[in-house]
Order: structure tokens, then C-alpha cells, then sequence
């Protein structure tokens, strides 16, 4: 946003008032959170049942006996329920052990090395690597291609995905290797890609012949409400568009059951399993198929985790609500930001009038009130505009929130206010 | 060995004999197996609580919420007892995820794309790099040097470890750049490394300043009988020896708890540890937490790891026992082998005639007794003296070994008097 947008009078008639809060703030001596996008302990308890299992059964219905080694992919049957879930046939998915994070990274790491299967030699011999990234965007992502030294190229999210004309002009350039993308409720737009999009990223040229796109569907059925939206079947568009093996197709139950102790899969054309088969197979000698069995278990069936997620939502939905209410009230008639309202995923992202994000996270941990760093959700961590930032309401409590909130709004206009008479 | 030092006239004169057992053999319809180094069933059942925990407890001593993300090293408490137990401090430990050859993986990938924390600059792009690998040795470690173009050099085994003095001719070359080792019961010779050994690999001079030794501890409690013997502090002496990053010691509860949903440790220095952890940061966030704390609360101590290992004893020893026995039996008189007795780990390393191996791996086949392949356990699977056999008695029953092994011995002597007549 820029500062002209800004209701400057109202704002500045505000300013003793907003300077009072401020100070009533600092002096509150509060300690409070919105850093972690992480489930809260009430969250966490849904799958209490999970840590009793898999008990007494060790042999799964099509008789793997999950305590000892081997089955590279996973056991069948979870991969059946989360193939039904993901509308991905089980034979296109690898389950895994707890974090999609660690496939993602040596997906890259391995194409890096040795080249993917449709690499005519490893990336690390190719020239001035690059890598685009839709922002704002996950910061973890951004630090796997920060380390393996890509360029990171930015595409502004709109609000039906990645700007596709930018990404179209980019993947002209060779050395343009692939893209990270949250292809719903994003990290942290919120924004969920529509088939529109996802067709033609499927289906545009790219001079790189072994162009990925990570799509990390971490949040696939994080609903913050009880609609579960439908999830695009990337892979079968993919196939259809004639470049099956774009697509790395990510997910995991981190936000669903136990966030360091879940299942991550890996969905993915035949030919990019094959690939990442026979290195994974180099890597060890299998997943943990007990946290597999034991994830069977707890889930049942597909339909098992849509009713895990709608406790979620009840836990979930409340605090977004909240989040959104009080930047409603505080916010509004000044026009200083801008924020998403998002229907589902684990975060709120806020523009802010560029320039005053960094001193907007400066003045509220003065208050006591953490805040995610400023640029964080761009490469490098570094926010062009310094405007974004990323709120994340899941862990406080709703007291905690309105507090924190409450804050934040304070601090947003008291650094527009500083803004605004620099 | 030498087909002189056979007993042959003996051998000869017991041809049409041998020749009758191995067509009964064949005849007999079996199909049974010694190539799988894994726990059996009845082993894996002395972990069968551990299916149920931590149950209820997810919190652990110190506080942390172990269903949540984070703690990349692991939990502190489950780091303390492993470290009473293998002799290092906890601070020295990370905890991981169930495999420890995943994290060897890392350390080499890693190594390779960034260069270790001694290097001046990565692996990859040095000439010609080379790997020591001691003869006869466990095929997965030779599988990942082979992956990342290693020219893998070897060097025999001995009573007391690798050849000491034909190890430190080779790190006079520094595109030398590290070295195998299973220090105790080793696999397959089931050798230990004297501390005598340890110090001389601890304190040769290197060419590569980023010399590592793979220490790994695989079988460091897994004894035949009840004698739990010291586990060398080879991290204290290598800081002693002036070379503190030198080792990446390995170790997990593979086979002490559940073979593929264990537990797996990485010991080393701290500089060792910095920098693995500033990779593994970016790869993930944090191993299964919920499975460590389960391990805790299983073994309580260390001393509770030493009473699974007991009854792990109580069921392997006697097949050891066993194979040696029929070994012994069948196979002394002539002088047509030579086997390990060992004391500990998952082994038994046969050597045979020269140029037999493979043969016997072949008419034990057609006899429905699978083998591990000849050459198995050597770099790029090729035994130059086609010698040395790997035979696992762990999965079997007792009744399935006195079939499989008197087989086995069969296929020897026939294999012999096969070279004899050629």
C-alpha cells in the first residue's frame, strides 16, 4: 500500500489516542506469540488416540509386517486412504516418514547432484540457476533454494494463483529449473490456485526439459469452515497436458495429526517415483511403517480425516474470525492495510503502507508481542517494499489473540502515524 | 583360499556321497532363506509394548511437547541415556529419525554439494575422489560411495580392524576422503576394532584436512552372549589425537527395538554437529519426537537397552551357534573353508575356495536356499577372489538353519569338487 491511500486526517486526529494505547501496551509486560504457524496443544489432543498406536496390531491387512525393514514406498493401505483423499491413484504415491519439508529438499538436492530423470546433466553443472518464487511466500521453501544457490525469481500471487503471464515469460530462460507453489489456502496468502491456472502451468513451454513445480499441498484440507473445496487432479492435468512429470505433488498429515510425528507422501508421475525410488533406495532401506500402520489406524478412511479436520476447524475457525474482527474494527476507516480473509490453510497475511512493516515488528516486540520478521515470506528474506506480514493465530488462545491483536493494531498505526510525519 | 589347501583325496573320495545329498536337497522342494540381516519375528515381539507408547504421556521430563514441531537434535532425555550407553556426551548426540544410514546418506551428500566443515571446497568438484573400504564389508555403505562416483579402495579386515598401515598409505592421497567401518562385530567378519587400531586411525596424518571415518557403531550392544564388552571413546580420542572432527560415529535401535521404526544417533564433535545441523535445519524441522519419547519411556536407562539385548542373545546365540556347528561338522575335514565365530552382531563370513562363491550361491539357489549374492560384500558387488560368503541366521528357525545350512555345506563341497575336476 502506498502512504497516499492512507485516511491521513483521521489517522492523525487518532494520534494521542493511538500513542496512549502504545504506551498502555509497553507497560501491559505481556509475552505473547504470533510467530508459529503451529497447532496448539487443544489441536494436538485430537490425536491423543494416535500415540497409543498402532497397540497390539503389527501386520497390516495385506500382511507387511511394518516392525521390521523394507517397503521403500509405504504401506498399501495408507497409501490407498490419502490416494482417495488427494485424488491421486495409490500407485503414484509414496508415504514416508514425518516431513514433506525433507522430500521436497532432497528432490532438489538429488537433482542438484545427479540430475532429475529428465535432467540432461545434474543442475549443479548448469549456469546461473534459477528458481521462481510467488510472493509472499513459505519461507522454508525459500531457504532450500536459497542453500543450493538459485536465483530467486519472484511472481506476485494474485488472487487464481501465481501470475501466470510472469511465470509464462520466465520458464523461456533455460536456466529457470523449477517453482515453489502452496497450491491451496497458501502460505500465506490463503489463496487456493483454480484449474484455470493449474492448466496452464501444466501445459506452458518451458526451455528447461526437467522444469518442477513443488506443489506442496500442505494444506489440501485445512478448511477453516466444513467445505472441503476440491482438489485439483495436477497430476491427471499434467498427464493430459503431455508433461506428466512436472508436477512434485507434496503433502503430509504434520497439521492433522501430530505436527513432528505425522506421514508426509509423495505424489508424482511413475516416471519421477522411479527416479526418486532408486536413490531414496540408496538413502535407507524404508520408511517408518509402524507411524504408518498406526496412521491407518487412527484415520480408518478418507472420510476419517475430513472428520479430523472439521475438529480442527472448530478449534481453528473461531480464531481467524477473531483475527479478522479486530483488524476490521481497528483497521478499517483508517485504510493503513490490507489482509486476507482466508477460508482455510494456517495463516493471515497483511500488507501494510510499504515501509512499515519492519518498524510495525519492532514496535510490538517492544511490547512484547512476537511477530514473524519482516520480509520473511520473500527470498532472502527481503521484502522489497517492506510491507508484508505474516500472522499466524493457531497456537495463542482467544484471549491471547484479542490481546496480541489489539496490539498489533496499535502498533500498524502508530508506525503509519511515524510514517506519515517523517 | 587356495584349492591346494584342500583335503582332497578326502574330498574326492566323498563325491558320489555329496552328489546324492545335493540331489535330495533339490528334490526336497525348499524354500528358505539366509540373506536377510533382519530381526525375526520372535525378536521383534520383545518390543511389542513399544507398538503403545508413549500412550498417554507426550510431554516430556524436560518439558517439551513432543507432538509439536521442532528440537532438531531430539529429545534431551532419550540423547542422555543413549549417550551413558554408547559413551559420549549427550551434547555430542543427535537424535534422529529410524535410520542412521539416512543420516550417513546426508553426511556424504551434504559433503559433496557444500563440502564438510573442514573443507576448502566441495567434494564434488575435486578429481578423482577415492573411498576406503575395508574387505569384506556391509554392501549399503559401498552402495552410497558408489552413487557419488567414489573409486572405492580397499583394504583387508584383520583380527584387530582394517589394515592400519595399508590405510595410512592411502590418506597420504588427498583426494582421499574418507573410509567405511563398522568398529564392532563388524559386518560381515564380526571383527572389533581394538582401541590400539582406533588410536592409529584417530591420530594418522591425512592429506584431505576433511578425512572422514564412518564409525558405524551398528552392533556396539548386540552380543551372542552376556558379555557387553567396552565401547572405545573414539571421539575422546580423536580430540586427544589433535583431529576431534574425524569421526561421524552411527548408531540406532535398529535391531534392538524395531528394525525399520527405530531410532537412529549421530555422535560427533561439536563443530561435526554444527554443521550437519545447519543443513539438516534447512531440510526439516525436527525428527519424530513422539517415537523417541516412546523409546525413552521403553528402556527407562541404559541399562534397560542392555536387558533387550539380552533377550535378543537368548535368541540368536543359539542359531549362531548352530551354523557354526554344521559349518564345523560338514565342512572341517576337508578343509574347503574358512569361517567367523563371532561373539556379536547379525554375520557369519565364510570364505571359500577360490572362485567357488558364486557357484555355491548358484546351487543353493536351485536347491531353493537363497544366499546372499557372491561379491556382495565388496565394492561394485565384485569379489576379485570370488570368495567371500555372507550368511545371515537371524530370520530363520532353528529347524529352518539345520536345513538351510546343511545345504548350504552340501553346495560347498560340491562347488569344491566341481573346481577340483576342472
Amino acid at each position: 500500500m502506498k502512504l497516499d491511500n492512507v485516511n491521513k486526517e483521521q489517522l492523525l486526529a487518532a494520534k494521542a489516542e493511538v500513542t496512549a494505547a502504545y504506551e498502555e501496551l509497553k507497560s501491559a509486560g505481556l509475552n505473547l506469540d504470533l510467530t508459529r504457524g503451529k497447532p496448539s496443544p487443544e489441536q494436538l489432543d485430537f490425536a491423543t488416540d494416535l500415540l497409543s498406536l498402532p497397540g497390539d496390531k503389527y501386520i497390516t491387512p495385506g500382511g507387511v509386517d511394518v516392525r521390521n525393514y523394507g517397503g521403500l514406498n509405504g504401506i498399501a493401505e495408507l497409501r490407498e486412504l490419502w490416494g482417495e483423499l488427494i485424488g491421486v491413484p495409490a500407485e503414484n504415491i509414496v508415504a514416508g516418514d514425518a516431513s514433506s519439508l525433507n522430500i521436497m529438499f532432497d528432490l532438489i538436492s538429488w537433482s542438484y547432484t545427479f540430475g532429475n530423470n529428465d535432467s540432461p546433466r545434474p543442475w549443479s553443472v548448469e549456469e546461473g540457476l534459477k528458481w521462481i518464487c510467488p510472493v509472499p511466500g513459505y519461507d522454508r521453501h525459500h531457504s532450500i533454494t536459497e542453500l543450493f544457490g538459485f536465483e530467486m525469481v519472484t511472481v506476485p500471487w494474485t488472487e487464481t494463483g501465481p501470475d501466470v503471464n510472469a511465470v509464462r515469460e520466465l520458464v523461456k530462460d533455460p536456466a529457470v529449473k523449477g517453482m515453489w507453489t502452496v497450491p491451496m489456502f497458501a502460505n500465506p496468502t490463503g489463496v487456493t490456485i483454480t484449474e484455470e491456472v493449474a492448466k496452464e502451468l501444466a501445459s506452458m513451454e518451458t526451455a528447461a526439459p526437467d522444469f518442477r513445480i513443488v506443489w506442496d499441498n500442505a494444506y489440501a484440507v485445512h478448511v477453516l469452515n466444513d467445505e472441503f473445496p476440491p482438489i485439483i487432479d495436477i497430476l491427471g492435468i499434467a498427464e493430459k497436458a503431455g508433461n506428466p512429470n512436472r508436477f512434485w505433488f507434496m503433502s503430509s498429515t504434520s497439521k492433522i495429526t501430530l505436527a513432528g510425528a505425522g506421514v508426509a507422501f509423495f505424489a508424482s508421475s511413475k516416471a519421477n517415483l522411479e527416479w526418486y525410488g532408486k536413490i531414496a533406495n540408496i538413502r535407507g532401506i524404508g520408511p517408518n511403517k509402524v507411524n504408518q500402520l498406526a496412521h491407518y489406524e487412527y484415520f480408518g478412511t478418507a472420510e476419517g480425516v475430513r472428520a479430523v479436520m472439521r475438529k480442527h476447524a472448530g478449534s481453528l475457525g473461531p480464531k481467524f474470525q477473531r483475527v479478522v474482527e479486530i483488524l476490521n474494527d481497528r483497521l478499517s476507516e483508517y485504510n493503513v492495510a490490507e489482509w486476507t480473509e482466508p477460508t482455510g490453510g494456517y495463516f493471515i497475511s497483511v500488507d501494510l503502507v510499504d515501509g512499515t512493516a519492519s518498524r510495525v515488528v519492532q514496535l510490538a516486540k517492544e511490547a512484547g508481542v512476537a511477530l514473524t520478521a519482516a520480509g520473511s515470506t520473500y527470498p532472502l528474506k527481503k521484502d522489497p517494499h517492506d510491507r508484508n506480514l505474516r500472522l499466524a493465530p493457531s497456537m495463542p488462545s482467544i484471549e491471547q489473540l484479542d490481546v496480541a491483536m489489539n496490539g498489533f493494531a496499535t502498533c500498524v498505526l502508530l508506525a503509519t502515524i511515524e510514517a506519515l510525519e517523517a
